[in-house]
């Protein structure tokens, strides 16, 4: 695959777009003919998402088609004329690789995502696939998930309260650790502010955690989960297989694991 | 309290409907006044709070209220006139005391709920409390889960059939061992079977095992919460504190362990 013209030579400062396209542009680089792709959800996913559409209109990647993170994805990717499939079709015919930004990186390239308010779509369909290449810039990259913001956890309306409880009893009397229901503004003429609902009708709580969240987060992920009214969260272990980043001097790293 | 009338005398073979009713008039003598109570839904549970309707009209349990697991519940339970609350009230007032039946009950007191469809609301209220009186006459015990019928899993309807697919794997190769979206039959005018939905907007996946389901059940727990579609299951394991059979003999058995 031709790459020459993925990465604008590095040019002194770069904003913060600018360096969402560089390190979108690396992760296309990843993409081969035939594959079936997850794609993901922001402004720098959406970056990956028209250099696909680029390429496909070139002629350099045939046979590849999507699977969206989300409708917003949907409507561009078919805007930019990227084949798209269900996830349940590509179950069948296997997710390759996906692309996909995040809230946070941590140095074992775990991830926070779903500050937007939509993770679930995304962790179902990128967990699914083979690869997950993650596009960030470098004000991503934290010492500890959840140090720049909240880590969410989406959750059952029908006592969401008592959930909200649940989720603070596990860190019950963790210095700075405070949790709470994420609320949309009143509409006009009403007086409280409404809860925030997920494209599934579910509702966020968001985490919050002082100098960010310690401990074994695999333990802490299953205890989330027993909770029952706990659908999912944001924090996404394990997943990444490849990290770019776009430093702000134009450099990209590439960082891996394996699955 | 007065529990001369609770249960009516062994009388011969008593039919699957009385004894139901011999074993809820037992779970109800261990309710106290003021108590706030989580109330369970089906046939079992039913005769609970006909009973509990005949001991508030009589004046015996001042300051007892419930919070219903289910609309239905919430209707039988207006109508015989037990106070109502809601689940989030209640986490301030705190759940004393859940009874509810149960599909099965296993030796250590694991529960399989939720084969009528509805779980999520169940755990959570039975959760909450402090002590759960599970309901059952003796055709419910049984060696080991799934014995008799389908271990529900609700699941997310994105990606559902995605998600069967998962839990499938979890199980794979174990003989006998199958799973199938629960479905109703097809509208009038209609071709085809829609999914069942659940309270909350949901899809039921059934597991069926060959002769129970076998291994640590916790562990078991934790992969299938892992899964990204999967809500909850309707295995409630460690959660009933007590279990009263009623026999077919009219004998009554209760059997209890601590929280």
């Amino acid at each position: 695959m031709g790459s020459a013209a993925a990465s604008p030579p590095p040019s002194g400062k770069l904003t913060q777009d600018e360096l969402k396209r560089v390190a979108a542009h690396r992760a296309v680089e990843f993409v081969e003919p035939g594959m079936t792709l997850g794609l993901g959800t922001g402004s720098t996913a959406a970056h990956a998402l028209d250099r696909l559409g680029d390429l496909l209109r070139a002629g350099a990647l045939p046979g590849v088609a999507g699977v969206p993170t989300s409708l917003k994805t949907e409507a561009h990717a078919s805007a930019v004329g990227i084949p798209l499939l269900p996830l349940d079709a590509a179950s069948g015919a296997r997710i390759a690789l996906s692309i996909d930004g995040a809230d946070e990186v941590d140095p074992d390239l775990n991830l926070v995502k779903g500050r937007g308010g939509s993770l679930l779509r995304e962790k179902m369909i990128e967990g699914a696939g083979d690869r997950f290449v993650v596009i960030v810039d470098e004000s991503k990259l934290v010492p500890r998930l959840g140090c720049t913001g909240a880590i969410p956890v989406e959750v059952i309306p029908f006592g969401a309260p008592h959930t909200l409880g649940l989720i603070r009893n596990l860190f019950d009397g963790l210095p700075g650790f405070h949790a709470r229901l994420r609320t949309v503004p009143a509409a006009k003429g009403e007086d409280l502010e409404q809860p925030f609902v997920t494209d599934n009708g579910n509702y966020i709580v968001e985490m919050f955690f002082e100098d960010g969240i310690r401990g074994d987060l695999r333990d802490i992920s299953d205890r989330l989960l027993r909770i029952t009214g706990v659908v999912e969260h944001g924090m996404f272990l394990g997943m990444a297989t490849t990290v770019i980043v776009a430093n702000k001097d134009g450099t990209v790293a590439v960082m891996g694991r394996r699955k």
